[in-house]
């Protein structure tokens, strides 16, 4: 290969019972996932959602951080007991937990002095050398402290925070995905599909995944690389197999 | 107390490059959860997602089975090259990766013996001693291995495959919860809150989720116990600072 590529990844950890009890559907894997994909370059190689308790987050902290280049954190960053997030990563890194200027005065000025109460004053403390990620819809900032980012919860509110992390990422190069669309069931072209992945092994993760539509069983055939020349042969060769088969790529 | 609570925890692990790289929304992860909790009493205390890679495989299965009852695996299960969950697994465990005959039978039966291709064939491989989850709607059956009981990643096939999980499972103490939506922010009932978690610390997990609703800003106590009576205790507490605090607790 002419252009080397250039790999970043990172782990997402999802901290909450109320993700591990079923009460709440997440939503934040699959959106943190694909912005730091397309935006960033950036792969998610594991995502673990672990429940809030402290030995448990300072574990996982400590472990991801040294494992991944970035870990990007979700939930338990409000002002309730349960909201353990900032001191457990204090801890992890033996750092102190404390009130974080910039963000004390951004949260005093939204809340007003007479209505910032303790709860509201306990999201201001954070690690000690932690960076603000700022919050353009509900003032409370999440933080980056070394290689962690910690957002909150919420999936508006962290959606609406993601492009304030750009600046403390090092991006990686792109990895791009074709997909073909077919009307038949994986059993089908299995043999060929594993031939292809076995060609182009180095450059090219092939995956095929079922779908229903329309009350007919299909199958998306993605393949994935960070070289586009490859890509193209590889859709290329997909291609041919579908005809062989007299099978139809479906139009989206 | 009384009546002593029976713990029986269990982790899921999710494998599939579709859920990590955002592609594909996960759905199982909070559907198994709730089942195991309300249908078996079982809480799951960690979800992992990862790729379909076998030493990655290999090293969770090892981990999580040693440090949880029972683990759930999602994906992998299929007829192509990426399904890698069955294989990864016997390793896992030192045995063999072999035809399971009635999983076999039962493939050949639905597929019929002239469409009964490698592909196919490749899901009646198992690790050696596993006993079959039957699936009710696609034939090609999950399985369970000691403590480990992998089911495919299709939600509405795993869906459809759940219920015959339960004979494998010891049962534990249902976890019961009870559920208080107000209009309000969380920092404006966060002490209150915490004082009440303070004092019924040991059976009771109190958690606090904002929602928004009709434009307003709301919040979600959730109280988990084991214990009935000392959750009816909770709820009374919670409803008189709900009282003092002059808001409203909405029906729904």
């Amino acid at each position: 290969m002419k252009k080397k590529s250039k790999k970043v990844n990172a782990a997402i950890l999802i901290i909450g019972n109320e993700i591990l009890s079923g009460r709440t559907q997440d939503k934040n894997v699959a959106f943190i996932s694909k912005w730091l994909n397309l935006s960033c370059g950036i792969s998610v190689n594991e995502v673990r959602i672990i429940p809030d308790v402290e030995t448990i987050i300072i574990q996982n902290i400590k472990l991801l951080s040294k494992k991944y280049n970035y870990v990007f954190t979700t939930g338990g960053i409000g002002p309730t007991h349960d909201d353990i997030t900032a001191q457990s990563i204090s801890k992890a890194f033996s750092v102190k937990y404390k009130f974080h200027d910039e963000a004390f005065n951004i949260l005093q000025k939204y809340y007003g002095k007479n209505n910032f109460n303790n709860g509201r004053k306990k999201m201001a403390k954070m690690p000690q050398g932690a960076k603000l990620i700022h919050n353009p819809s509900s003032a409370a900032p999440g933080f980056k402290i070394k290689n962690v980012l910690c957002l909150p919860g919420v999936p508006s509110i962290l959606f609406s925070m993601i492009e304030n992390c750009k600046k403390f990422l090092v991006k990686g190069s792109k990895v791009r995905s074709e997909t073909l669309n077919i009307f038949t069931v994986e059993s089908n072209i299995s043999k060929e599909l594993g031939l292809i992945q076995k060609k182009y092994k180095k450059y090219v993760d092939i995956g095929s995944y079922p779908f229903f539509r329309l009350g007919k069983i299909g199958v998306s055939i993605v393949s994935r690389s960070v070289y586009r020349k490859i890509l193209i042969k590889v859709n290329k060769d997909l291609k041919k197999i579908i005809k062989n088969k007299k099978l139809k790529i479906l139009k989206v």
